[in-house]
């Protein structure tokens, strides 16, 4: 089957990530079977899902949530089950949010091996565990693949596909074409080897690295490192990658340029960066600064907050596609 | 005088980060008295200035540019001088974007500090060359503090404000106030230690670091790289910082939660981290790799894409400070 047809999905585990997949699926003309262990599942659905499929442009919030579900079941577009085997067995693609822990992964996969029709890919969502590793007690290691999306999944655009070294190429190229299709925003990047945190984490991590160091040695505090990325690295990066921006800042000579030009003070730089770690008992000590330090810059978030930000997050995203 | 009465300033250099830089200061009730030791100066001056003013809403391009600075001079906005001397003599800020070489820093300021009233303040433009070190020859160290744009600075909110241990705290608030003018988009922000890259450096080249190794990896290439990072950090990172981000990552335990429940894969990720260096013998062969990778991906900008990127630029802006 074509990745662009219609397909039938299997969502596995309903947390915000999931609910924020199913929201995705749920824009193009796809049935999707939903299946999630936690006693209340039918209420939280009822409850969670219609926010994430509200119309961003809609100024109404509707005032029966219960109802927005109740129309995709009765349209057949929304199926809910209380067993693994009857919510994997009519699957073209099974996807999973569950619990970042390898155990249950191996022991999910092996499960719906046995239950998915023999054609049905495998995604697993996580942002941790390669594929290699989950796929330990499949009999058929070439159907798994990450599907790694950066949150949330319904409106930001990308998606890591990380094969592991047995997936078959053509499961690779139909995760890639089922999020390329026309007229969606999500960018799709295939990452040609398993590594820890894939891509976009690893650039995140170690940024967020520095960032800690910075703030340990009271370079700047938490709120105000948020406001200079914000002010300059953010936009920047929205509307160019690293490399595209540092080919433009090297003018006629490209990046080669840059990198002669400012050679010296990036060497610096990285022979000065910090070395903090998260786990262990050493350069743990910007741990309760930093924490402490976002507490008193940002709180907690209210809804209002939340709504306002994913608004903003859809107009950068609109912007980076329009033409002008 | 107050941060926020019209200013009458100096522009020592007036390269690319100079011009723009004049763009920003004339869009405020300022004097500008512009030096540059380049022959062919005010030719330069009169062809490119108008790009940099140029308003943005508008469709039509100023068919004769010549036009635009001469209503500059002949208004008194714009005064164009040959001496330093004379291009000092008036001022209450002297702002220098000169070679990036500390012998120049040094002599420009002992120059300056016996042409300049007194009382003007003294801003260098410097990506990598601490006040500290650029004071050494002056005899008043208290006037001199690092003012660091970000490309291009009429457009880029982000002034990193870097004084030096003997920078007096007036003159750093006084820089504070000038570009939080309300109204401006500009957001000027004090790093309280002078550090190496300053703060936005640092955390572009960390993150950069790790890019160039994922490339030399061959992990994913420099073009998938760059998507991956405009479909996910960049537009992020434009409407949260990274605290933020990973402050409402955690949900309602806040960065707490979420340092506890990616600790492993963080740690994971930093204990991998790539070590490329840019200069020496050891740790460089990502270059040619990268170079190659990104002049394939981009070549050379036109001048409709710099005009597009930079339109796309003030969008990302402009939407970071709208209510909705």
């Amino acid at each position: 089957m074509s990745a662009t047809s219609p397909q039938r999905i299997t969502l596995i585990g309903l947390g915000t990530i999931g609910m924020s997949m199913a929201a995705l699926h749920l824009t193009r003309d796809n049935v999707i079977d939903v299946f999630d262990t936690r006693p209340d599942f039918v209420d939280y659905l009822i409850k969670t899902l219609p926010g994430f499929l509200a119309d961003p442009n809609s100024e109404s919030i509707e005032p029966q949530p219960e109802k927005v579900v109740a129309a995709l079941i009765s349209s057949g577009r929304l199926q809910i089950h209380s067993s693994l085997e009857t919510a994997c067995a009519s699957a073209t693609i099974v996807q999973e949010q569950g619990p970042e822990n390898l155990e249950f992964k191996r022991s999910i996969w092996k499960k719906v091996e046995s239950m998915a029709p023999a054609s049905a890919h495998l995604w697993t969502s996580t942002s941790g565990i390669a594929a290699s590793k989950q796929q330990q007690d499949m009999q058929d290691k070439t159907r798994l693949l990450v599907v790694h999306p950066f949150n949330p999944p319904h409106i930001m655009p990308l998606l890591e596909i990380v094969p592991s070294p047995e997936t078959s190429a053509e499961r690779v190229e139909f995760a890639r074409q089922y999020f390329s299709i026309p007229g969606s925003r999500h960018r799709p990047v295939v990452i040609r080897k398993e590594i820890p945190g894939f891509v976009g984490n690893r650039l995140a991590f170690a940024l967020l690295r520095e960032a800690c160091h910075l703030v340990q040695e009271d370079v700047v505090t938490a709120g105000d490192l948020d406001t200079i990325l914000m002010a300059s690295l953010g936009p920047r990066w929205a509307g160019n990658g690293v490399f595209e921006s540092y080919q433009q800042g090297g003018g006629e000579g490209g990046i080669r340029s840059f990198l002669n030009k400012l050679g010296d003070t990036m060497q610096n730089v990285w022979d000065g960066q910090g070395r903090v770690n998260v786990l262990g008992e050493q350069g743990t000590e910007w741990k309760e600064k930093v924490i402490q330090q976002t507490n008193e810059a940002y709180g907690t978030q209210t809804p209002e907050q939340t709504r306002e930000k994913e608004e903003r997050l859809r107009r950068f995203i609109r912007i980076q596609t329009q033409r002008f």
